[in-house]
């Protein structure tokens, strides 16, 4: 019988899922809202929605299948544990809460949804851990057995493949490629409450502080220079740069050049065969590719020197999130 | 029947090798010079030299054993090849040599070794890799699935072991640490060509470099300052801290300070269980590892803070190569 996964990817807006089989081959999807579950004691309610709807997905094929498990992608998960371990945006204490304690926040999403699937393998890993078992399963590092993958987004995910395997760290936390501290005389202010994270220059809102910094410190004219802050986007300085806006041209190649120096630094740990860019940033092509290849190879130790390939990840499009997510059950049963 | 594993350590100076058992207890050691052999045409007879040898020590124990195998580590070792290639300091060009085609120094190790013993396993990798795995097999990373050692030498080395595998990545040169670029305003000059790597803070040349900046911007008396930098030697530091002197205790603070830095990066990759030192400047204790601690957990992502064990190698002493070297074949056996 044909075997389908359940691929799940909880944003912090929306879940989407799909019934995907092993060739990454999506047969329905669905969604429901993140947002509408936004606290602590939300979380029993939406597990319960998400199953209903996942059963409702499951249940609208016209074929029979072997159901071979539910892949999860979501922010803060512990593959190890199953868990969702304090995220950032989801099942948030509500502001006039008391009891703070950081325990309640570790969410154990894999049994509590397992256990409404009559106990299915079912396995959570972080987005870009997930994107990147998606591009070893369906994608452009099929048959790679040492690999990076890097994703783009409104911040900078990474995923490392060593030996054909998944690098989870001791705790299911690693990869987190995006906090390597890369500018410590007075860099940028960082989410993590840090300052000079990668992921402050090179990502949708990096390149954006980039703009306005840029902004201020050249005299070029540019389309840019209408745009307020508030209503700015990272692609307008992909479609700026297009037009051969110095301002935007200039961002791209600073862009790259951090990308560059940290990919080169990257290189002496794991010296991966080839490293993939995925996401928002990585659709600009040739803006992000070139400068970024280039710094990468001019500030590489001798020994990898034109060894490591830069490539655009296989997976991009609007499922990848799903196809990631169920590519974690693939993998697993290898 | 016992098995034994001759372990073989190539230095530049000499090469140093024993036979082990899988405890790690070694039952005989000898010692061949590597420098008799500068050139590349003397590799021939480095081989020949250095397999009369062993063949020497395995025949002088006076109990029946199997040769398990050879392991070997030497500089610029590739694991997958089995090959040695352009070591910087062994069997190199004449001054006056016109063929520098540098595919000539690209050594077949482990075949021209395994062919001289029937046939037996052997395998190659760098020191700091070797050690790694000594440490897995016989010291304190024994169980753990995911660690990094750094070894502290007149440069610094490393080995990252993650889902129980050593890293070698797709070339079999992984793990170089001591070439990430820490410093890129005004960094120190490196070996490898290029500017404010690591080791040219952290190691024994990189500790001494940091004693003589500061004996020029500070103003505190030390005794550091009677010393010629020729006659200078990284252990002298550590007397001198030893005593309280200002100049040396900020060395250290310093050294920690760019460890600890790159420990907290090293951190966001794989998500070690433990970080263990090894080598010259580990033996100064506290000195290095307080300072060290301190600055991790200071630049520690939150997700990884007071996680991961900062530890000093079990393997440390005066056979800890040979000891690592042997243990390639226990942990290629598994």
């Amino acid at each position: 019988m044909k075997k389908l996964v359940i691929g799940v990817d909880i944003g912090g807006i929306n879940t989407a899922f799909g019934l995907v089989d092993e060739n990454g081959d999506l047969y329905a999807e669905s969604v429901i809202s993140t947002k509408k579950y936004p606290y602590v004691e939300d979380y029993p309610a939406y597990v319960e929605d998400l199953c209903q709807a996942m059963h409702a997905l499951a249940d609208s094929l016209s074929f029979d299948y072997e159901l071979a498990g539910i892949g999860i992608g979501a922010p803060n998960a512990n593959y190890h544990a199953g868990t969702v371990e304090m995220p950032a945006n989801l099942w948030k204490f509500r502001r006039d809460e008391t009891d703070l304690d950081e325990n309640r926040r570790i969410f154990r999403l894999a049994e509590d949804i397992s256990s409404r699937f009559g106990g299915v393998r079912t396995l959570v890993t972080n987005d870009a851990n997930a994107a990147t078992i998606g591009e070893m399963v369906y994608g452009n590092a099929k048959g790679m057995r040492d690999f990076v993958m890097v994703t783009l987004g409104t911040g900078l995910g990474s995923g490392f493949v060593a030996n054909g395997e998944m690098i989870y760290g001791h705790d299911g936390f690693a990869g987190e490629l995006g906090h390597i501290i890369v500018e410590r005389h007075n860099g940028r202010e960082c989410g993590c409450g840090r300052y000079g994270c990668l992921e402050t220059y090179v990502s949708a809102t990096g390149i954006k502080r980039t703009a306005f910094e840029l902004m201020a410190k050249m005299s070029a004219p540019s389309r840019l220079r209408d745009i307020a802050f508030n209503d700015f986007d990272a692609s307008m300085i992909s479609a700026a740069a297009e037009q051969g806006d110095p301002v935007a041209l200039e961002c791209f190649r600073f862009t790259g050049e951090m990308l560059g120096r940290a990919l080169a630094d990257v290189a002496t740990i794991t010296s991966p065969e080839a490293i993939f860019l995925f996401g928002g940033l990585s659709k600009a092509g040739k803006f992000i590719f070139e400068p970024t290849q280039w710094y990468m190879e001019e500030n590489m130790l001798f020994v990898y020197k034109n060894k490591i390939k830069l490539l655009p990840s296989g997976i991009q499009g609007k499922n990848a999130a799903i196809l990631g997510a169920s590519a974690l059950i693939w993998q697993a049963e290898k």
